[in-house]
C-alpha cells in the first residue's frame, strides 16, 4: 500500500465535529487504499490561550517549560482524533512527538528535527493503524520536551515525509496556492503547481500559508507536498521539483509586503571607509536590511538606501543619533509608506525581458520605484505603498496570473 | 537537607493566582531548609472538561487515548507552576510522568505504580532545583501514557515519598480529618493523628479525603502523610503508624454512608442449599454485598437480610425475579433508606465496651439497629436514613469526638 503523510492545521481541527469530519475524511482515503501518517495541530486559538497564561505567570517564562505547556494542545487533538477514528470502527494510534520519535535539538521553542526514529511509526503502519501525530513537537537528548516554532507541525509532516519516502499532505483554510493575493486582484488564478524554489521565495516574501522550513525539507529531500483547503472538494496546489520545460509560465507568483520601511541617508562623503563604517554597525545592531541602492557620487558625497524590517526602527534611530555625531552632514530620511513587490518565475532563468516587460508595466501607469534587487528567479521592487494596488493589478494583467 | 513531598489538588492550583501563591508557599517552605518534590492535579475542572470532550467524541472512547487525553490537565499545571517559580528567582523543573521515571501496567484509566526511577528526580533535587511532577500519571512497558484514576496525584505524591523516603504533606481544600463530619455535627474536633488503619476504614466508608490507594501504600511503606488545607495556616491531620499507647481515643471516627441498599428475603425454606444457592448467585452476578443476617429458622423457615450498593438494583431485580421462580415461598424487601453507621478505633482492639455503650445510645435515644457487623477496629451498623443525624450526633456526644 502507498502511504501518505496529510497534516491538518488548527482550523481543520477547531472543535469536536471538525475532528470527527477529518475522521470521516481519513476514512475515506483509508478505504481507497493507503495507509496513513496524520500530523495534527492544536484545536483553533489553544496555542494562542496557553501562550496567554504563561504571560500571566511571567513575562519572560522559561522555554524549556514553556515547550511542555504548549505541547499539551497537539497531544489532545491527537488523542481525540484516534478516539474518532476507533469510535468508528477504524483502528488508530496517537503519539506525541516522543512516542513517534521526534528527536530535536535542545533549542526550545525553535528546536530543529535532527532525526526521526521512523521505525516506530512503521510498526504501527504495517499493524494497520492509522498513526496520528502531535505535530509541532520533539524531545532533545535530555528527555525533554521541546518545540519547533510557530507552523512547526507543517515541518513535523514534510520530516515524517522525508523518512517514509512518501507524499505530504497539507490541510488548511485556504484553497491552495494563488499566484497573487486574490484579495487584492480577483482574477487571480490557482497554480497547479509551484517549484520549491518559487514557492521559497513567495513565502519568505510574505505568502503565509505554509511554512518556509517545511518548503526547504520537502526541497532539501524532494517530498511532494500538496495544500489544499481541508474540505478536500477543491483542487489544491502541489509544491513539487519542476523543470523548466513542465512550466509555461514566465512568471508564477506575485507578492506585495508592507514589512519594510526604507532610510536614505543623503550627503554621506564618499569614501570607502564611511559606507563600510554605515553597513558594519547595522551588522553589529543586528539589523537585517535587505534592498541596498547608492546614488552616483556627485561633488564627493553619495546618498545610500537601504530597507529594513520595519520593527527595527527603534534601532535605526538610535543609529542614525550615532551616524550624525559621525558625520555632521548627513541628512536621514525613514520612510514607512513603502511597499516591495515582487515577481517569481522559474522562467526568468530561461526567459529574458521579464525586467523589460515589467519597466513597461511602471512606466505606463506611472508608478516610480525606488529600488531593484534581482535574484535568478526573482524581481523586487520598492514602490510607494499607495501605488501598492495599481501595480498589482497591472503586472498580474501583463503575465495573465 | 531533609526532603519533603508535597501534593496540591485541583483546587489549589485552579487559577494562575492560585498557582502563584503555591510557588510562595514553596519557596517559603525551601528558603526554611527542604528539598522538595512537589506533585501537582490538574487546575480546577480541567480533568472533567477533557472527560466531557472524550464522551462528545465517543460513548465508549478509546481509553488508551483517553489516558493520552488527561495526562495534559497535569502537564499544564506542572509547566505553569515550575514556570511562576522560575519567574520568583528559584531553580524549578517540571517533569511529565514519564520524565520522572513512573512505570505503571499497562492497565489504562486505572494503572498502579509498579516502580519509579528515582534516580531521575534526586539528580534534579541534587542541583538545588524544586522538582514538580504531573501527578495522576505514569508510562507503561510499551511506552504509552497511563493514568492512575481519579485521585491518582494522592497515589503518585505518596509512592515518591516512599522511595525517597521522606514524608508526604497534601494539601487540599479541607482543613485535615475529622472524627465526624462537621457538615453534621458542628462540635466535631480535628484529629491531630490518625493511624494508616483507622483511615482506611474510614476511607472506605465515605470520607473522600484522600485515596484508599494512598493511605495503603503510606501503610505498606510506612510513609507519614500529613493532610492540611492549601492557605497551610491552620495545623491539619497527621496519618501515620500509631501505637495503641500514643492514642487516648478509643474512639477516632464516625462515618455514615447511604451508598447500600438492604435487601431481605423473608420465608426461604431453611436448608444448606437454598442459602447456598442465593449467595452463589449474588457472587457470579458480581454484587458486592456486604453486611449479612439471618433469623433463626422458624417452622423450617428463615429471612436473610444484606446491604448492597444502590447502583446494583437493577441486577438484584433480575436476581429476585430468578429466585421466585425457583423459590416461590419467598417475599422480597428492597428498603433503600437505610444508612450505614460506622465507628472506628484503635482503642477499640485493647477496650472492650464500645458495643455496649453503643447500644446504650441508640436504646437511650430511640434509634432501630438493622444489622451489625464488626471489624476488629469498626464497628457497623445499618439504620433507617431517618434517623441517621440523630445517631451520629448522639454518638459523637458519647465518645466525646
Amino acid at each position: 500500500m502507498s502511504i501518505v503523510v496529510q497534516k491538518y492545521g488548527g482550523t481543520s481541527v477547531a472543535s469536536i465535529d471538525k475532528i470527527k469530519s477529518v475522521a470521516k475524511k481519513l476514512i475515506k482515503r483509508k478505504e481507497s487504499g493507503y495507509d496513513l501518517v496524520v500530523v495534527v495541530s492544536a484545536m483553533g486559538k489553544t496555542t494562542d490561550t496557553l501562550i496567554e497564561m504563561a504571560k500571566k505567570i511571567s513575562d519572560n517564562p522559561s522555554k524549556r517549560e514553556l515547550d511542555m505547556l504548549l505541547s499539551t494542545g497537539e497531544q489532545m487533538t491527537s488523542s481525540l482524533l484516534a478516539m474518532a477514528l476507533k469510535d468508528m470502527g477504524y483502528d488508530a494510534i496517537a503519539l506525541t512527538g516522543f512516542q513517534a520519535g521526534i528527536k530535536t535539538e535542545d533549542k526550545h521553542t525553535k528546536a530543529s528535527i535532527l532525526d526521526i526514529e521512523i521505525k516506530k511509526v512503521r510498526h504501527h503502519l504495517k499493524e494497520d493503524k492509522i498513526v496520528i501525530i502531535a505535530g509541532f513537537q520533539g524531545i532533545d537528548e535530555n528527555g525533554d520536551i521541546t518545540t519547533l516554532g510557530r507552523g512547526g507541525s507543517d515541518t513535523t509532516a514534510v520530516a515524517l515525509a522525508a523518512k517514509l519516502d512518501c507524499p505530504c499532505e497539507i490541510y488548511t483554510d485556504v484553497e491552495g496556492i494563488y499566484g497573487v493575493d486574490p484579495r487584492i486582484y480577483p482574477n487571480a488564478k490557482k497554480l497547479d503547481y509551484i517549484s520549491y524554489d518559487e514557492m521559497l521565495e513567495m513565502a519568505s516574501l510574505g505568502a503565509k500559508v505554509i511554512e518556509t522550513r517545511a518548503v526547504e525539507l520537502g526541497s532539501k529531500y524532494q517530498v511532494p507536498i500538496y495544500i489544499a483547503l481541508n474540505t478536500g472538494l477543491v483542487t489544491g496546489t502541489y509544491i513539487k521539483e519542476l523543470n523548466e520545460s513542465m512550466e509555461k509560465k514566465v512568471v508564477t507568483g506575485l507578492t506585495a509586503s508592507d514589512d519594510d520601511l526604507m532610510v536614505t541617508i543623503n550627503n554621506v562623503l564618499y569614501n570607502t571607509k564611511n559606507i563600510c563604517y554605515i553597513f558594519n554597525r547595522l551588522g553589529e545592531m543586528d539589523i537585517n536590511i535587505d534592498m541596498i541602492s547608492q546614488t552616483a557620487p556627485i561633488h564627493g558625497y553619495v546618498n545610500i538606501s537601504f530597507t529594513a524590517p520595519k520593527e527595527s526602527k527603534d534601532l535605526i534611530i538610535d543609529l542614525v543619533q550615532e551616524l550624525k555625531r559621525k558625520m555632521r552632514e548627513i541628512k536621514v530620511d525613514i520612510q514607512e509608506d513603502i511597499t516591495k513587490i515582487s515577481v517569481v518565475g522559474l522562467g526568468m532563468r530561461t526567459q529574458s525581458g521579464v525586467a523589460a516587460r515589467l519597466f513597461k508595466v511602471f512606466a505606463d501607469n506611472d508608478i516610480h520605484f525606488k529600488q531593484v534587487t534581482t535574484s535568478e528567479i526573482r524581481i523586487s521592487y520598492t514602490i510607494n505603498t499607495t501605488d501598492k494596488e495599481k501595480a498589482i493589478v497591472k503586472i498580474a494583467e501583463e503575465f495573465n496570473m
